[in-house]
């Protein structure tokens, strides 16, 4: 298994061959090699180049054969054509970890792409892993190793940070280099040949230094062992997402540059949510939420209270913090006289704490300080504005100096640039994150307020489904092997074998039978006609509803073949099903479809024309837990109508959770199932169960 | 009229009075004049402070009635128990306007309330206009004239922006003043005793300096006549808007620090939407769509090009073009070839054109050329992510060099801080706007885009409707004067009086009349009882349906009695309406409600559980025109299902059209209605009308 060898070289190595390394600085190879030597990195550095003796003081050596020991890491800067063989000499050398960085792989098309699985071959060969093709390299923060050619370094912190995408690395560093956000390891991941997100987040979630980990994404190849790895990882510790391409305009500008194959963004969103990630959608937003994550413990509660000295800004907080579901705190009363006591007699003392224009570090240390001490209160927002006579950064160091005491989150807002230069400073390098602009605040509290209510959930269980015949359903889809789709008739066998309840019916070959059945069934009962040809059996007249004697059964048969012939004369008719007239209840959709990177998907949503219109439909990743199949009916308009609306009766959530589960069943069971429909599935009164009343399967 | 005074003496005064300037550098007074005097101000400068001799270099004097001429501006910043007598000194003095720095009034309760009403009633009294109080002051960019206490002071440009909060103001001077966003005239308003952000966005329309209208707003108290001037306004020069307050908590908290009615969010988005102003979310996006309005023209069409040497944030600008509605153009292959020949054969030349990590100066310069001469190209979007071998700066050069030449936008994305800062100057002083994260272009291009489409359209009339009987409805109002609410008997004649088509129905009585009626209407009918008591229908058993001969009728009748009597035994019971049963046809909602700043709203959208469940139902200000009224029905989902969803006819919209107008009327017409709902209206098909169900109507 490549995936059992040890990540350490890539971050900890003990010696690094930059082969390829220039000696012209405005090489990109130079840039790597500088960037090595200057952050502090104390293993050795090998620069390789048959054609120089020294660069920037050390030695070159002519191939990597020649390289000393130790040696366990290369970074590879060459052109692509020669890279299998430099590959090949770095697995005879012992290097037991290659960085590529050059492009001209998958990126590039067919003959990149041969070249790619070619590199791969090789590191198979000789136990070696890859990062790259087509990257920026790696730095680890905490050891100065640094094998990127980006300009600047990252301040030291808790982030562990991977990207997809070199451009998203280079443009935040530029961003962050003075801001003081702090990363434990920064990785460029470029194709993904070898070692994919998943590697690292595995790899990340022992690592020590890294407290949150946050990533860059663009496609996932690895989907089922991601949302494993995932499920595992986020309980003990934070990974925030952003995925480039959730429209199809934007999933097609990802499949262009990078080749990977774009998957539904429908499995992105289960997945992620399922894995237990916190998925923001902005490049700030990813900064915002993984400073925050890092610096500040989670909330205990949504109330949050804002501490300001400026009406506007505290406004605007609270409409985002509203819109992120988070709550104002009501303070209480002794918070409220204890806060009247000292600040500005025209202060307001209920929240948000407006202690106008004029306040300074004391007001703001005052307030915080009983704030802080109210039990009404999970989370504090400082906010300022710069005035002209005030000292921005003397109230950062208040904010800080209570930061420090209390061990709930503070975050703080400071609307300016130029002025609250120093102020930063004294918040960042003391873990209080700082927002520039009032609107960043409601998605980090939103993010944290969700992960903090992530990891205070259960687990959640795979459920162990009773009553399930699996041979007899894998029977059934032996005989239809050859014909799909596969109509109501060959469908309904296969769930009554996994125990999803149907609408009593039996398939008749001619109106006798059809008459006797529908006797035997009970008035009033439906006929469908049963065709492998018909496929839209409503437009062909093949439906009859509410026959309340034999009469009107005789008279339905009749009228359904007249109508299929005449629609379709060349259709083979085997007969029709005879089913129960359905009582009443609320109908919902469910079904079930494969994704190219998760695997299968099961849905669930409302019925009607609504599904179209309102496109109100979960998907989860199969299989799922209880937990996440009732979250996802939850989620949903169709969930909130079967909590019992309006005086209607609660509708039995539990039976289609029971369904959606054996669904999934079905889905890991049967991977010659691409799709199943149970449209619509009708849920009855709280305990009475649910009714399939009409399904359809596509076989691959 | 005050309004008709003019507002000039804030913006091109003569000569200004600092009163209350302090020699100490330590209060905002003195910070007044400073600014006053260092931004090239050419008008006269007068510290008025009885207590020194001169100032800054300005001699100081005793009090207002000392000031020699020229003088029209007065800026006041003295404790607000004084400000009355001050403000009368001015008004002798000859002073047209005053600006009053100094809080403490409406703002700190009912004392300073009445103070406010004070400095109002002396201003009046001179006629005299004021900004404030409680603001930060007013700057005119292209006079130099600063009256404010913010440190620094924007750069010159199209930006007329106008605060309720001062806070705002400073946090965004000390935001962009190095950013080179220009701005004409920074307002903040503070209170607005007098002037209101409606009086800036007139004044503004006739100024030839400003391109663009940014506001910050916390609450409009005039807003009938904000929304008639903005709808003059905003078809000459944008209006951007961002509200605070636009969720329950937000506006609680806008309330608390202003003192401000905070209305209904509908009506504000109505107002806004009517009123043609770009609405937008955050302090970022005001800054965004302000500055992109100001430096670019606007797109002709919603087809964008995007031209990157990164895939990454070139995938993430895709999805917020999606998102912001907006499409990626298919670039012609003349234009494919053109960029093949130059670029890096690497390259991709479809779109997005990703030129890959290398591209420089002269790639951007050919591919830029090319893309903006593609006549499927509307707009074009340049990205750069800094690379260490490619000068930033030089690229802006050649963005700038092709932006110059072309008429199409183009905007840009340098995603970085440290190294783009000589690009940021490049690109803003030639009016290509900069965006530093990718996620800020789709807000700001679809922004434009709506903007494009608004002063295309035609600007809409209001209706003449026929067949009005104003008098006739009066008289039944004025019958109905002290009861409410009133239900569908009373509501109906008035509907009818108004030419709003109603299901047929009479009054009956007794049960004899209500089956003489039956049969006269036409079998089948409902009955519903009608009592003033009885709100609640069919909560009481007073509703009977599809009743189909006499006999059903007369059973009916004895049914609604015995149920209702033992519902509510003390129920006056007038008798029933007989209905005729309604036709299949979708059912929506229409009514009509009246907001506290705004005036009467007619309110559209979905009937059933789905107005409460999906909240779709979309407001408009009455009185609204043909266009609006089609536009608030097609925004809905209610509108979509109406358009002839899944083999369903298409609906009538017209006639909900026309009964969304009439209503308005009556809103208009009759002050003393607070309340119409007509619950259920009946959609027909297309060129069948409506008809209204039930209806409900609530008095003053």
């Amino acid at each position: 298994m490549r995936q059992s060898q040890s990540l350490d070289p890539f971050f900890i190595p003990k010696g690094v061959a930059v082969i390829g390394a220039s000696s012209n600085p405005a090489k990109l190879s130079h840039g790597i090699l500088k960037n090595l030597s200057q952050y502090g990195y104390q293993g050795k550095i090998y620069p390789v180049n048959p054609s120089a003796q020294e660069i920037l003081g050390y030695q070159c050596y002519e191939d990597i054969s020649h390289v000393p020991d130790p040696v366990d890491l290369g970074v590879i800067v060459l052109p692509a054509k020669i890279i299998p063989n430099v590959l090949k000499a770095c697995g005879q050398r012992g290097i037991q970890a290659a960085i590529i960085i050059s492009g001209g792989f998958k990126e590039v098309g067919k003959q990149g792409s041969a070249r790619e699985l070619e590199c791969l071959a090789i590191a198979d060969n000789f136990q070696m892993r890859l990062i790259g093709p087509n990257c920026v390299g790696t730095m680890n923060l905490y050891n100065g190793l640094n094998t990127t050619f980006i300009k600047g370094m990252p301040a030291k912190g808790g982030i562990g940070f991977l990207s997809q995408s070199g451009a998203v690395c280079g443009g935040i560093v530029d961003h962050i280099v003075d801001v003081g956000i702090g990363f434990s390891h920064f990785i460029s991941l470029g194709n993904e040949a070898d070692v994919t997100e998943t590697d690292i987040i595995e790899y990340l979630s022992d690592d020590d230094h890294t407290r949150v980990i946050a990533a860059y994404v663009e496609a996932i190849s690895d989907g089922r062992r991601f949302l494993d790895i995932c499920r595992r990882v986020s309980r003990r510790k934070p990974i925030v997402v952003l995925k480039a391409g959730c429209t199809d305009a934007g999933a097609k500008a990802v499949s262009s540059h990078t080749g990977s194959l774009a998957g539904s963004q429908q499995a992105y969103r289960a997945a992620f949510r399922q894995g237990g990630l916190i998925e923001v959608h902005t490049v700030e937003q990813l900064l915002d939420v993984a400073m925050t994550l890092d610096f500040q413990p989670l909330p205990k509660g949504k109330k949050v209270a804002l501490i300001t000295n400026s009406g506007g800004p505290a406004a605007l907080i609270s409409d985002g913090l509203a819109i992120a579901g988070l709550e104002m705190a009501e303070l209480n009363g002794k918070t409220q006289s204890k806060l009247r006591a000292k600040l500005n007699p025209a202060a307001q003392v209920n929240n948000p704490v407006d202690m106008l224009g004029g306040a300074g570090p004391d007001d703001f240390r005052h307030a915080l300080t009983n704030v802080l001490a109210d039990r009404s209160v999970d989370t504090v927002v400082s906010i300022l504005v710069p005035q002209s006579l005030v000292n921005p950064t003397e109230v950062a160091k208040a904010i800080v100096e209570q930061a420090n005491k209390s061990n709930k989150p503070i975050l703080s807002c400071l609307m300016g640039k130029v002025s609250i230069k120093g102020a930063n400073n004294v918040l960042h390098d003391n873990k209080v994150p700082m927002f520039d602009f009032p609107n960043h605040v409601g998605p980090v509290l939103g993010a944290m307020w969700q992960y903090s209510n992530y990891i205070a959930s259960k687990a959640g269980n795979f459920a162990d489904l009773k009553g399930i015949k699996r041979e007899k359903a894998n029977k059934i889809l032996n005989e239809y092997k050859n014909q799909t789709p596969i109509g109501e008739a060959g469908t309904r066998p296969v769930l009554a074998a996994y125990g999803i309840s149907l609408i009593q019916a039996e398939f008749a070959e001619n109106e006798e039978k059809s008459i006797e059945l529908a006797g035997k069934i009970g008035f009033p009962v439906a006929l469908k006609v049963i065709s492998k040809e018909i496929l839209h059996k409503s437009d062909a007249g093949g439906i009859k509803l509410n026959l309340r004697n034999s009469a009107d059964v005789q008279q339905g048969y009749q009228e359904i073949m007249r109508s299929c012939k005449s629609h379709q004369p060349n259709a083979c008719i085997d007969g029709v099903l005879v089913e129960k007239m359905s009582p009443a209840g609320q109908e919902v959709i469910i079904g079930l479809k494969r994704d190219p990177n998760f695997g299968p998907l099961v849905m669930f949503g409302m019925g009607g024309v609504y599904v179209e219109l309102l496109k109100d439909v979960a998907f989860r990743v199969a299989p799922l837990t209880e937990q996440e199949a009732t979250q996802m009916i939850e989620g949903t308009f169709a969930g909130k109508l079967l909590q019992g609306y309006r005086g209607n009766p609660p509708a039995d959530k539990k039976a289609i959770v029971d369904c959606i589960l054996r669904l999934s069943q079905i889905a890991m069971d049967f991977p010659q199932i691409a799709e199943i429909e149970i449209n619509p599935l009708l849920v009855l009164e709280e305990g009475s169960g649910v009714l399939a009343l009409d399904c359809r399967m596509i076989l691959n």
